[in-house]
């Protein structure tokens, strides 16, 4: 242990440096202007990984390429398959960033870029992790890797072309570093992951936008239609109000609740940190069993009309919102997703039309058990790297593909990753600090170096 | 009547070029970027009137400048006062323009451009009509104009000005060329003007955009409320739910609304054109009285989160709509902002907050009298012209400004104007045809010539 100690410290420097190149890359997959970045930041990453000794090439895709790397290594060994990402979220709103998303600057130890934590971040300590357990001749397993570049966006590629790779992707554990702890200093073992699914929803009313006086109570206004069909999705509980939405959650075991439960997270200190009380979800629920154990529907986005300053006296043709739903074990994505568009479209009222459009049926919910080999050997791992015992977690994030992944690589899941709430991913100012890279760069050398 | 038909067609090129010259200003008053375009689009209606022998001046404000001019005449004659604005909507969506907004093109007789009617147009064939009537040497009243920059943005010079201009702007008539015929063809009086407020409602949630997968059921979405709040200002039969929002409104009298339900407006074929039924506003009532007796509250806008491509799995800060109410007879638009403002402030749901911003009370409604002398000899003038009966109509919209300029200068407004339904104000492919171009030039040259 105390080794690679030495060796994060002597190479530090080049560490940070590294860092910040992978950071520059706007990857962007959401957003098809960003494709030449995208294309550039997973070359980047092969080549990374062809410095490690990796054998290591890109998966085209009608999409975006996946990065895919093997180092052999002792075959008496459960093989580790490493699944990361290299995509990150759109950066906007630009202007409340504090030095820009991608020209990542290193303030107080912590480094603020787009993608600083997520995944660029966590998957940086796992390479350099690698780089040190190489350096130190240690005995590793065959570990595989698989970064792709559509996390943020639905992995269209990865969804595409799982089932034919299963040969490719064998392995015995799938090594996730894609989550956070519980608080910061506190080693967490993610136990839970919401599923996804997401839609737009379009309303459509006159044929051109039409002007207010002369149409105001004449034509019903598709943003009028919008924000009825919308807000009745919720009852004043908090709960969905789509018949069936609920029917195939399965309730979460007594000792998960419990142990759910019994998370040290400070409520009050993190609505603190929000700026805002934690009246989301159901109403009655604790937080953390609405944040992990209950589904959501949320409106991501929504518009239309006149957005510009002043006011455009107009009744528009059209308007939308963008909703995606976190979904827990029990409820399939592709069925949820087909559930809900249909009550959606129904719900038009007379003098509108209403579309779902965009379908993405994302992925499943994640369940672990804290009894699994896998799960205990992290625990060790995480004891040893830090003294104390981990927290047990139940996310309320999804990691879209990893149920799949795991299915088709026949690999028991292993989430364990650095972020902390102050992080702020997906929004301004996403940060990771050199606490934390240090941290998974100690935890990936334990496990990995035991395994 | 037959010399100024002549004089038309004699100088019709010319016309149409100095037409599309007034059109090619991108004189968009609500935003600021095109404040240049509107001081070039008020310097060349000063240039225009001097030309036709007017003594006129820039009357400068805070913000944008009026043209104000007067063409001295027969003292024994009514002095008229003509209204106007220079000022244009904004053109977006500009992508479902069949030819840019701002390069005024003629197509099968019809002019396109923003502006070619709501006012340009119908400023212009006034111009025009001064034009003829000087060079027949006819025996007109003084004429007094006054132009505007900010009648699509709420007319804050003058609103600021007016009080103190009672003595420049002194008239008897009060000639107001913004409004439509009620069918192509037949001459219409508007008897009856909507009054105007709007506002922006504003939501604010967490301290930042948060993601929705960590804080989805812990965090209340603002664009939840937004769309909560906004959906509860209207009850499901169609009408504004907030108490006391109808308590002053006046109702028309029988005769009014007799009239006003004899309207020869095919609504069968307005809900072809506009490609939708006829659903908006209070169910059980006509379309005529929903639109000319009854106030409405309608959404303009409204945006907030990710709008982009592909979707952005966040929990914004923040959401905002765009609100305008029209007003009937006996709302006052300050007070009528008030309440709702109140109202809509008092309803965030704990975790949120809501501010009402940008209030902005336009103006009253306006209700003439079919009996009045002035509308009286328009009558004479339009059957003159077009040998036939006016209609009599009550309008939806609003020309926030004419209430208390009628009050200011002591003048009886009037009220006529060619729009046409087809003719797309305030929407893509805005147009003015040339056949409607000359009947206001007809109408003006009839009533001022007999004035």
């Amino acid at each position: 242990m105390k080794q690679f100690q030495e060796y994060y410290a002597a190479n530090h420097e080049r560490f940070v440096s590294e860092w910040k190149d992978f950071l520059r890359f706007k990857s962007i997959s959401a957003d098809p202007a960003y494709r030449e970045d995208c294309l550039a930041c997973a070359a980047w990453v092969t080549r990374h990984l062809e410095g490690l000794g990796f054998t290591a090439e890109l998966w085209d895709s009608a999409t975006l390429p996946l990065v895919y790397g093997v180092l052999p290594g002792n075959p008496k060994k459960p093989t580790v398959l490493f699944y990361g990402h290299y995509d990150v979220q759109p950066p906007d709103p630009l202007d409340h960033w504090q030095s820009p998303p991608f020209d990542p600057t290193l303030r107080d130890g912590r480094m603020y870029a787009r993608g600083a934590q997520d995944n660029k971040g966590q998957v940086f300590y796992f390479l350099k992790a690698l780089e040190a357990l190489g350096a130190a001749g240690a005995d590793l397993p065959t570990i595989k890797v698989l970064i792709e570049g559509e996390e943020e966006s639905g992995s269209e590629a990865m969804h595409a072309g799982l089932d034919g790779w299963s040969d490719a992707l064998k392995a015995d554990v799938l090594m996730v570093c894609d989550t956070g702890v519980i608080q910061p200093g506190v080693p967490t073992v993610t136990m839970g992951l919401r599923g996804i699914a997401h839609f737009d929803v379009k309303v459509f009313g006159p044929k051109v936008d039409l002007h207010s006086g002369v149409y105001g109570g004449v034509v019903l206004n598709p943003l009028q239609a919008l924000v009825d069909v919308v807000a009745s999705l919720h009852a004043a509980d908090g709960s969905v109000a789509i018949p069936g939405f609920y029917d195939a959650v399965r309730e979460p075991n007594p000792e998960d609740r419990r142990l759910a439960n019994e998370s040290p997270i400070d409520t009050a200190e993190m609505s603190a940190t929000l700026g805002v009380q934690l009246t989301g979800g159901e109403r009655g629920l604790p937080v953390m069993e609405r944040r992990g154990f209950r589904p959501t529907l949320e409106i991501n986005g929504i518009g239309g009309g006149y957005q510009g300053e002043g006011n455009k006296t107009v009744i528009p043709a059209e308007g939308f919102a963008k909703i995606s739903m976190r979904l827990v074990d029990g409820q399939d994505p592709q069925r949820t997703l087909e559930l809900v568009a249909k009550h959606v479209e129904r719900l038009a009222p007379e003098g509108s039309r209403i579309e779902v459009q965009h379908r993405v049926a994302g992925g499943p919910a994640l369940q672990l058990s804290v009894k699994s080999d896998v799960v205990q050997r992290a625990r060790k791992a995480l004891f040893e790297s830090f003294g104390r015992e981990p927290v047990y977690l139940w996310e309320g994030a999804s990691i879209p593909i990893v149920a799949k992944l795991a299915k088709v690589s026949g690999s028991e899941p292993l989430l364990v990753g650095f972020g902390e709430e102050g992080d702020l991913i997906h929004a301004p100012n996403e940060s990771f600090s050199l606490r934390q890279l240090e941290s998974g760069y100690r935890y990936v050398t334990a496990f990995l170096g035991a395994a």
